[in-house]
């Protein structure tokens, strides 16, 4: 992590912008709750005893399961979310549908044919390619990186596997992801255009465990899809011991998955009225897809079941001034369609906040803001409500989720609850990803934060937006 | 564990039995290397430099990989360990080879059809029957323990898929296996009586992760192998969660296994010569079949390694008194056919002392003895020579492992190096169980503990053996 020295100037401000974290006093409506410093603490700690983020991710990974974009599970899990947003009081709660072309898995199976025959474990990637029933045997090329992929001569890989092998390590707000998640987001694409039959990559992952991590890779207009999976890491080890003893190495490789052409996917939207719709929308998003190999617990009934509780704490504590909308979106594992079709039909209405919750259940560690200078307040009360929840103010923007990236690009504030990503990509996108992995306390102390924010914001006097 | 009070008088007898440990000077041959406390504490210190142990584990599993008993891959396991062994330098190199019956795992899948529809994931346990490849489908009848099947009446799972769920909490002596293996070693068989069409348990393991633990279960004579499997510990706590909600809970389930009639399986056996055959032997053991899931690292390349690299030290030393033979036994995991083949055929020569290492690949912490009262001072001079690696005497008696059961039982004595099991069974009988689950560090205090062990026991003046 980064030092931080704070010299007693800065220490005196702090102080000082404490002191004056009280918003002004305005006029409010009857049913207003004033979000002061005393009445928000009281709702963060009492957001600290909440069960109902709980119930809803053991509910939904329990009575639906895994929930792939465009499939009828996932519309599924689009009912479940309706009912149980209805019976939780909200208002407005509705389904929003759109088309969206659909990829499902098949049969998958590798093995190490010579020099060391032996079977490996595998998962296709989201748009892979078929190798068709037979499948499909060739000698191997490794590369230890995508940056060695990436140099290999155009045309060296005709009829070969590419095999990319780079261990990401944890870092504790995912920063490692990015890097090594290129052999994932790019690697397929590259050794489809340098003529290979098919590509295995190292998981993108932080566990030595023996499940494949899958999630999503793109090919260009005009590259033809070739069967792309990931290796579990103790796998890819495996063939890395393999590839130091200099024989060449044969895989055999079945993968059969299939697109579906367009096929009905949606999102799931409810609503907290504020008394002000003059004051603009605050949306809250988490996605209801998940990954089809785990039953999506951390990703994403998490934050589904966050943004979820803290929205109904908000409601059952009055009427907030701003409208607390919930956005629970479909399809975000394979390119955020849901946030996307939100976007297109919302984008006229006023939304002066987004925010989604998309890292896990554990706990939040570091606020970050990206807030118009006329509200640079809000944020200053936002975060020292956070301060008695181990949450400290980051010295970045936030960039916002996946689901709220179009709002972010169009200038509409955001907040980022960072949650801690240590163990993260142990689970991400993995059959381990179930209930069992989500620890109580720490979800808690997401639905305190997230409560806290959305007092402070949905009721602050101060405009939100910058214009 | 056990809080120990140790009084002053028996403080008094542990430093006179240190002041003691030396042997009683004897006749030795020229090659003899005297096993004075100062010369075996220099060998066990240089084994924990030991790099014989780990080349020997990753060898094994990455150029063999899975090894099931009585298949290809175990007979290729022979070929490499023959191989290892004379190149080590051992003398008397040799395969044993004998008959016994072939299970081979087929095709599993499994998957709740109602009232929650979504896959599980599942293992055959070893002897499962198969369901046809049709499959089967059957609504589950959930007992919380073995305890509670046995208490089904007679008749009464007519058609209906057992579900056996106990979790087993981790030990570090292991112990918890016995009381929850229970589940796996007899259940599939009560069920079978009862009339059940198939059974399902929760894994025997006490990880949290997505992979189910096989292991072998047994039919009695007379009663049919029903398909019987493990489903990892997440998918058994997610059907508990649906028998919590009260509805008929319906199961589909596809199992595959064969018998394959009789196949051959045997046994490696290596030597040290000793330099007084009227002394006796001393063998040690390991298995090198492994289940077909993962790579048998832990279970049980670990143990071959161990058990071979300190014979290994005590050969490069010198000529000990007696002769150190090596077993590493085929089919452990099936039976002890290989252990049991051994005895059978090796029963006359004279065995003094045998000892196993089948536990894992972490650190020794305990030593138990079941030795005669005559050499008692040998144990002494064992038990010294382990503490400054942190291993401490244990207060029962040592019961061997698999493999020298039925010399233990024939009244061999024994040495039981006791593993730190506490997460053996996290990684036992799974696709997990893999050569990066291995802490080389903790093979080096094992090869020290064998080594010191094997030091004085092969150069012990006294008898071994109550005779």
């Amino acid at each position: 992590m980064q030092k931080i020295a704070l010299p007693a100037a800065a220490l005196s401000l702090l102080i000082a912008s404490l002191a004056h974290a009280a918003p002004p006093a305005l006029d409010k409506g009857p049913d207003m709750v004033p979000a002061t410093l005393s009445n928000v603490a009281a709702m963060r700690e009492a957001a600290l005893r909440d069960d109902v983020a709980m119930d809803i991710i053991e509910g939904l990974t329990t009575e639906v399961g895994p929930r792939p974009a465009a499939t009828a599970k996932e519309a599924e899990a689009r009912t479940w979310a309706a009912a149980k947003l209805k019976a939780l009081g909200f208002s407005n709660v509705r389904i929003e549908t759109y088309m969206m072309p659909a990829w499902v898995r098949g049969e998958e199976e590798a093995s190490i044919v010579a020099p060391f025959p032996q079977k490996l474990i595998v998962a296709a990637l989201g748009n892979s390619g078929s190798t068709g029933k037979k499948g499909l045997e060739a000698e191997i090329v490794y590369f230890p990186t995508v940056a060695d992929l990436q140099a290999a001569p155009d045309g060296s890989l005709k009829g070969k596997i590419a095999f990319v092998s780079n261990q990401m390590m944890p870092t504790q707000d995912g920063s490692s992801y990015g890097a090594y998640g290129m052999a994932r987001f790019v690697g397929p694409n590259m050794a489809a255009k340098k003529g290979a039959a098919a590509i295995v990559i190292k998981s993108i992952g932080t566990d030595r465990h023996r499940m494949p991590h899958t999630g999503v890779t793109r090919f260009e207009e005009g590259v033809q899809p070739i069967p792309a999976a990931a290796l579990s890491g103790p796998d890819a080890d495996q063939i890395e011991r393999m590839v130091k003893r200099g024989k060449p190495i044969t895989m055999k490789l079945l993968l059969t998955p299939q697109f579906n052409g367009k096929q009905e996917s949606g999102n799931v939207i409810a609503e907290v009225p504020g008394s002000d719709p003059s004051a603009g929308i605050i949306m809250v998003a988490g996605h209801l897809d998940s990954w089809d190999l785990g039953t999506g617990a951390i990703d994403d009934a998490a934050g589904v079941a966050i943004v979820s509780a803290a929205a109904k704490r908000i409601m059952d504590a009055g009427t907030p001034r701003r409208t607390i909308r919930v956005l629970l979106a479909g399809a975000e594992e394979v390119g955020s369609y849901g946030g996307n079709a939100y976007f297109e039909a919302h984008k006229s209405e006023l939304h002066v906040l987004t925010s989604e919750s998309d890292f896990g259940a554990d706990r939040i560690w570091r606020v970050d803001f990206a807030f118009p200078e006329s509200a640079k307040a809000v944020a200053d009360r936002i975060a020292t409500a956070l301060i008695p929840l181990g949450i400290g103010k980051g010295e970045h923007p936030a960039s916002g989720g996946a689901d709220n990236a179009l709002f972010v690009k169009a200038g509409v504030a955001t907040v980022d609850l960072q949650q801690d990503g240590t163990r993260y990509f142990d689970l991400h996108h993995t059959a381990d990803d179930t209930f069992d992995k989500v620890d109580p306390q720490q979800v808690r102390q997401n639905v305190a934060a997230w409560t806290a924010m959305l007092a402070v914001a949905a009721n602050a006097p101060e405009s939100l937006s910058a214009k």
